[in-house]
């Protein structure tokens, strides 16, 4: 690796030394899985939106929102990776492809730029909101989610290449990061009250699935430090891997995970209301 | 082929003497018609959902999920087949393409990471167990069969550079095969009980269709030495073509029979515990 004042091009994903058969190949399957997965649980989502009360609808329509762009800017994320790199016989190894696009996340962080607003203002159509404003609470998520992702989106273009522009970008996204959980915290806490123990109980593991899903984020972001252990950046083959599956796991969690958790909530709730689907339909 | 020692990139799929053109032509069609079925059974699943009463309806949905995550990442992997090849008109065979990605089976198991938990998942919204904990056989499920499936994947990724690591990953991978293979044995002895005749017969359709399509992917793991009668592994065309068919049979037998046993078998309970599919859409 370069000194960080000398750090040139490089240092991109993959133009030093290429990757492994097994790097490359993993990486290409869990990117494609990625995008299956928002794909199959777009029609778990239309599929299911009839189970809930027409009050919680909304929450299956944003689970939709969320999953089309999801899937299509997944999609060319997974194509920009096979189209960086193909295989050398001489080597044995990925190298850069001819005239191929680098790869870089981005088509990720944009993506984001939907879902975050969308995931966060989901949940404000489940829950019920005891003493804090319902607008107060959304404008919070809507203003703190975007400037998070627009940071954190031009910090990572300077990951390899500036670690200083990488850490300060960084820092401004991670207070941000850090306002979402408080408001989100609160929206949790005042959604379990009044409610039956077993809608209280999914209010409570959406918590839990929130919280574990969105701190895999700044991991990810972090991975050319983490895996140097140095403040030296590494985008090493094990680096580059690590931060796909985390990637990967991260938004299945925090947008298919949670939007099922929502819809369970919902499905509670409107039991609990006098909602009864199975009636419904077989009397219609 | 290499002897163990110095096994390299030489013996990945197609590298050494390419692919006669009915083994090539073999492998496409065969993986094309995986998707295709995928993707036509999806509609079945879809249309045939209001034949069952609301309570059993998630088997459907959760058969669509696998069906539509099934399709694409079968596409994906027939593509990779077909890019990864091009017919040498001097050879008269199937070469490695210039500047492709090798041919990997890695698709087809990320697939499985979504679909084998699915599937397990999927029966027990139709059978109604009598002793066992529906939370503690479903845990078993989801954890036996994700640890079976990211140890085979891990392993295949072996099949003819290191023999040891593919047989250690292989036999840690059967252990959690077998003890789902024991948990659904017990989901279907309790499911017959309690059920009119015909629906029992059912679900005892399903324990032969289960065993026998997911008896059919350790032998397709296990293909390179299947064929070579020997410790060392041998990736002949007929081996390829084999796996391919193996796999393909298998994919449709677990995922497409075995759910639409499960649509008849909640077709027959539906219409047992009163719900008249019918008489309910000739008066709507």
């Amino acid at each position: 690796m370069n000194s960080l004042g000398n750090a040139t091009f490089e240092n991109y994903v993959g133009m030093e030394s290429g990757f492994s058969e097994m790097a490359y190949q993993m990486s290409a399957h869990v990117l494609t899985l990625g995008y299956a997965i928002m794909l199959a649980a777009l029609l778990y989502f239309v599929l299911t939106m009839k189970s809930v009360s027409p009050k919680y609808r909304i929450s299956s329509v944003l689970s939709v929102v969320v999953m089309v762009s999801a899937f299509l800017l997944l999609y060319v994320q997974a194509g920009n990776w096979t189209s960086a790199f193909t295989f050398d016989a001489s080597s044995g190894t990925y190298q850069l492809a001819n005239d191929a696009d680098l790869f870089n996340n981005g088509y990720r962080y944009l993506n984001w730029l939907i879902d975050v607003p969308m995931l966060l203002f989901q949940i404000l159509f489940v829950v019920t909101l005891k003493t804090s404003k319902f607008s107060s609470v959304r404008n919070g998520f809507w203003f703190s989610g975007t400037a998070m992702i627009i940071t954190g989106y031009i910090g990572q273009f300077y990951e390899v290449t500036n670690p200083t522009l990488f850490f300060i970008w960084g820092a401004i996204s991670t207070v941000f990061f850090f306002h979402i959980l408080y408001l989100m915290k609160k929206v949790i806490d005042e959604g379990k009250q009044g409610i039956s123990p077993k809608a209280a109980g999914y209010v409570g593991a959406i918590w839990t699935v929130f919280l574990f899903s969105w701190m895999l984020y700044p991991g990810a972001y972090l991975m050319p430090y983490l895996f140097s252990f140095s403040m030296e950046p590494a985008l090493t083959e094990t680096a580059v891997v690590a931060r796909h599956i985390t990637y990967t796991v991260a938004d299945v969690v925090s947008k298919v995970i949670y939007g099922i958790l929502l819809t369970l909530t919902a499905m509670e709730l409107s039991k609990d209301e006098g909602y009864d689907y199975d009636s419904l339909t077989t009397t219609s």
